[in-house]
């Protein structure tokens, strides 16, 4: 079920840029019996992105209202869905240059929960490593737009359903992130993350992570750090809005256990998003 | 105008792969009266590079079909046109992983020329260096894909026509390219141009440029090089398939001379070009 601009459609106008360069970004988030989780946070976000991308971002205004009628006409009783929201720079003629008039394409679709076993909350997930590199660019690091060939092919690297997550390491041998998620990882209680600044998306899953951990007294590094960090760590986790956060039970042959500042985040993301879906408006 | 899968369509699936992750490739070539120009070229590197990115090829024999069916159709008279042939991975679901079964989007498009001033081609043009910085990363470089964003932030830098290009370095500071084009550089009568194992789009007509200029007897260098290898050049070109061959007159405010090599090239280009359409067979 597709909103674009307003209308329900289920095609999009060929010329958009969105196609022809991937030239837009995109959130996704969980929709808890129609009411979408952190959407104020995933709408900020996208607006500060836009910027980033010189894309006049829609309102907020706007854009709620749109995702308002799409969940109240559209979810019925208790539920979970994915609200996908996708910005371009909207249609245009061939060639990179940008019109002189930019009038955005604003797309707001609603898809199934996937369905993930209930197991990788609790004992984690099995994770390997991706061969594939993600390249480096300052300018687009962070930004959840639509150029993913990346992450694709990283996800065409294996088959089945044994593996959840690949982890991914930029060219220059730091270790990023998962082809679908963030990753954390906590050595000597301290809790660690990639800092994205040339390479990976910086999810609001993983904002709020850090936010949590803070709050706490937590100690956060957030820097560049390679493979060898990862596999002599206490604990690993990966973290994205649909997941929440999964621990990493084994990255190819090694092992980590679950520990106590994973289970910690994991309680405090569950009140908070529970305080989020109280006060949500709708 | 554009057939999509064979059909006359001006919109396409909101689910398309092309759209949520830029998930394909294109082509662009110049269409003479109605006869694609280097078409088996650009056809069998679009095969090749359906192949880097794991997606299904059509038949080249397809592909033709569908190409002369809209070149007959919708080509009267002497006419300039541009076609654009852009595969997707086809309609899927949410998520990174490709669908089981995968089925391309073939979409083929007919766009007027754009009408460039003649005087490029004779007296050169003026181009500027790039700010943006392109990314590196070898699985997909050479690549002409769907993920542009690159390009289109690199393009939004200046505005205006007194730019004709701009230049474009990459995360290591090597030359690569410009936008929309290869970059070639003449010195002590040797032709250079990039190695684009990291970056960079492997362009038709920087193939044939290459082509011509071994057939001819001269020394070809394909290598990484920096900004002060092209300031110092004798004499410096673009070249894609719809502009052919440009002289750069100057670089910001480095001023270059037309020289011999570049106008035996031109030449020589012509010439391969005029066959072509001369052999085409339709």
């Amino acid at each position: 079920m597709f909103i674009i601009n307003g209308e329900l459609l289920s095609t999009i106008n060929l010329t958009d840029r969105g196609l022809h360069y991937g030239d837009g970004l995109f959130e996704t988030l969980e929709v808890v019996n129609g009411k979408p989780v952190f959407l104020q946070l995933h709408l900020e976000r996208l607006c500060r992105d836009c910027q980033r991308l010189l894309i006049p971002a829609p309102t907020i205004q706007l854009l709620t209202h749109e995702i308002q009628l799409l969940c109240t006409h559209f979810v019925t009783g208790e539920q979970h869905h994915v609200l996908k929201i996708l910005i371009t720079r909207g249609v245009g003629g061939r060639g990179y240059r940008q019109p002189r008039v930019i009038e955005p394409t604003r797309i707001i679709g609603l898809y199934p929960m996937p369905i993930y076993n209930p197991d990788y909350q609790y004992y984690g997930v099995k994770t390997r490593w991706c061969q594939l590199r993600l390249g480096i660019n300052p300018a687009l690091a962070g930004i959840k737009h639509l150029n993913r060939l990346e992450q694709v092919l990283a996800r065409a690297e294996w088959d089945g359903d044994d593996i959840q997550e690949g982890i991914m390491m930029n060219a220059r041998d730091n270790v990023i992130e998962g082809t679908m998620s963030n990753l954390f990882y906590v050595t000597d209680n301290k809790l660690c993350t990639a800092s994205l600044n040339g390479s990976g998306i910086a999810g609001i899953m993983r904002h709020l992570v850090l936010d949590e951990a803070v709050s706490q007294g937590l100690t956060v590094i957030v820097h560049d750090y390679c493979k060898q960090a990862v596999l002599t760590a206490d604990e690993v986790f990966l973290t994205n809005s649909i997941i929440g956060i999964w621990p990493v039970k084994s990255i190819d042959t090694q092992v980590f256990a679950i520990g106590s500042v994973t289970r910690r985040l994991q309680a405090l993301i569950n009140t908070r998003k529970q305080a989020e879906y109280v006060a949500a408006d709708f």
